[in-house]
């Protein structure tokens, strides 16, 4: 199929296709609220029916928490050997609060100036819904000659617990080449993006006990130390000067940073001024060696999320806390496993605690780890020419600095290489009132996928 | 006088003492709350009539607050030049919350176990009372041959705002050689202690702000400066690693210990371990050049009594907190000015600041300078000599590390050489629920004032 084909065929259903995107938005599938677990559950039986009539065996697979919506097409039998493309998509949804800032009922779909408004319009009921209007169509001209399995999964909005937990075991039926995931975003309309990477994360919590109780620091002040000071001096001890990370043996095993990722990275189109008018402060923080773009794409960082510790209201109080806490993340790249610069944090910790006070670390999670990719792999490559095939201008390469742990996840027990495009805009308000999808982009998404699932059937 | 004679003049005397100091413990007159307003003036009221009746000419003098109640008696013309005495204390009283932990009304005064139980049983009405049953006594046996003036504030225990505001007008009627404050404690029943220096204070409030609002700490954490671990840099940065403070010229200008003081300092009678007991860490803050009471008493500390940016509550929230503020107070040693020092910090701070991130100092007050005694005074030789006789041993030399900066401020303004000899214990719970006063600490109280004046008539 080629782009024109593929664009009659999108004007020919596009009415029908809005009709079923808007009935799957009508289900309040929001993950985090336990009131609507029945809506999740209908919102999961409908896409397990929509699926097999569209031509793929479909399941409802059981987890801890929400089920996980499985579908499946084998591709008719070839002398050559054809790709397994894996999709992800979830179905979960975030609530809609505060929902006196809707102009629409979030969950009665509407479109106003070539936009459906709803919750999940585009978060990411919509991204999924075009990838499967697109197998739709490949199937039904019989031109999807790839394996293709898609899992949709009900707690994206929550954490994926009870989806990460079953990953081991649906291992073996995971397996594939390529994941395409459409949860991302592009950097404005009319031009393509592919997410070249996410930052892995841990955190911990850390407290540091000092006095038995808040002391007079007129009385102690200077013969005890304070808790408060010292929980200063800990965290400031994870830098060095430079803004670099001076935790012992953390940037061991990262990942290089190739010359020419390096320098796509750096084209991304958004100016310092820009961003500085953006977020209201110049990016002056982390490793001064490497430019912005380079620290949030293919560098780690440890960020301090709070710290605490005594008085804080108006006036003074003359205190020595008895106790300080501090949480922390780290944002980690190719090359780091969580686990470990965890322990290495804890080590750096423990080892800068000096006499006086106690250190204990009361929280610690692992999300998981970071996903990168090269612009010189096939996949990338592939999706590139597609972009510039469906968009008309070259796409731009976003090496991201958050994390989707269930992305990194499903890499690893899948053995897939990931491709993460999607079509989502800052105007879209996702996690906001007002969530919505212009239908030009989600025609975009239509037409890529539909061109990369031909590509990949080559 | 002689010990004996007071002695028996005490006894004679004990019963109308008693009664009368439990008249002054009826008045409710806590400071903090507006609620007592006339309970406080009819407290004031009865102390001027009081200090008539004893024989000195009373008055009370406006405040913006509360008023001072002031006496004064003027020595018999004498060839030779007599000294005048100043004594400070306050009529005020601490709130009585939480009231049900209270076994008697705290203002229905009750004797037990040899001790008047009333909120003020101490501090300081009872500390103030035997000071004024001593003068009684003197003029009545016709042995005070000093000038003595008593001013009583009633707002201590709220910060003394009004009568600070007030003593550059009275300067020139507060004029003296000796300020004698019996406000403060000893170290066990039956050793007398003077303290010989109180710290100066003063304090700030910084605030940090960073990016416009709280950001995702994968999307721009190691991109822009994190207000949470600046503020930590930056309050770490007060501090060299040998616990010294790192503000350029902060110790410009402290005067140095003598020798024979730093001895007595030491001979504090706590050790380390019960302090540790006490407190529930070790003494291991400060500067480590110093041991711990030299630290307390003879140098100066910055003290961070709160720090607080971003998030508090359980697991994580990756973010970069928008702002991060401290709460920071200094005390300070003999030789140095609370306003020079607060600008000292203020510029380190600003001077440390990193671009990205902006201070604001959005607090600022000076309590007051230091007070240092030398125990090669006449007035502490004079004083540790009379104490030697009421309590038949050796007084031990307290040098506090908490402030009282009316007492600065008194001293300053009157030109008298401040004595501070006080006779509280721990078990007296000031500002807590119970409080009391043994009458052999009463006793000692009168002993003591009584040869001090015998001494100072000579």
């Amino acid at each position: 199929m080629n782009k024109t084909s593929i664009e009659t065929e999108f004007s020919a259903n596009q009415e029908h296709f809005l009709k079923e995107w808007s009935e799957l938005l009508r289900f309040k599938s929001i993950s985090t609220d336990p009131s609507y677990v029945q809506e999740c559950q209908c919102c999961a039986n409908w896409l397990v029916d929509h699926l097999e009539q569209i031509g793929m065996e479909s399941a409802l697979w059981l987890t801890p928490s929400k089920a996980t919506v499985f579908a499946e097409f084998t591709a008719p039998v070839s002398k050559d050997k054809v790709p397994t493309v894996l999709f992800y998509g979830h179905y979960d949804v975030q609530p809609v609060d505060p929902v006196e800032l809707w102009t629409s009922d979030p969950f009665d779909p509407q479109v106003r100036d070539g936009r459906l408004y709803a919750r999940g319009a585009q978060d990411n009921k919509g991204q999924a819904f075009y990838f499967i209007k697109a197998v739709e169509s490949a199937i039904k001209a019989g031109t999807l000659r790839c394996n293709l399995k898609i899992v949709l999964e009900g707690e994206e909005e929550c954490g994926s617990e009870g989806f990460s937990a079953k990953l081991d075991e649906w291992s073996s039926k995971l397996q594939a080449d390529v994941l395409m995931v459409c949860d991302t975003g592009t950097v404005k309309a009319g031009t393509g993006a592919i997410t070249m990477g996410l930052r892995g994360i841990a955190h911990l919590t850390v407290a540091l006990k000092g006095p038995n109780k808040d002391l007079h620091s007129g009385v102690h002040g200077g013969v005890v130390r304070n808790p408060a000071a010292e929980i200063s001096r800990l965290l400031a001890s994870l830098y060095n000067p430079d803004g670099s990370i001076a935790v012992a043996g953390y940037y061991d095993g990262c990942t290089a940073i190739d010359a020419s990722d390096r320098a796509l990275a750096n084209a991304f189109p958004l100016s310092m001024t820009e961003y500085a008018a953006m977020v209201g402060t110049l990016p002056e923080g982390g490793e001064q060696a490497f430019t912005p773009w380079e620290r949030r794409g293919f560098r780690p960082t440890i960020e301090i999320n709070g710290v605490h510790s005594g008085y804080g209201g108006p006036g003074g109080k003359t205190i020595i806390p008895a106790t300080a806490f501090a949480k922390i993340s780290t944002r980690l790249v190719a090359g780091q496993d969580p686990q470990h610069c965890l322990s290495l944090i804890r080590k750096h910790l423990e080892s800068n605690t000096p006499r006086g006070v106690e250190l204990e670390i009361t929280e610690e999670s692992v999300g998981g780890p970071a996903l990168r990719l090269s612009s010189k792999t096939d996949i990338v490559r592939c999706a590139a020419k597609v972009l510039k095939e469906v968009c008309e201008v070259d796409p731009v390469y976003m090496w991201e600095g958050a994390s989707i742990p269930v992305v990194s996840s499903l890499a690893q027990v899948s053995g897939a290489a990931p491709l993460l495009v999607g079509f989502g805009l800052e105007e879209d308000n996702i996690h906001a009132p007002n969530e919505s999808f212009a239908i030009d982009q989600f025609k975009q998404g239509y037409l890529y996928v539909s061109l990369m699932l031909s590509e990949l059937s080559r």
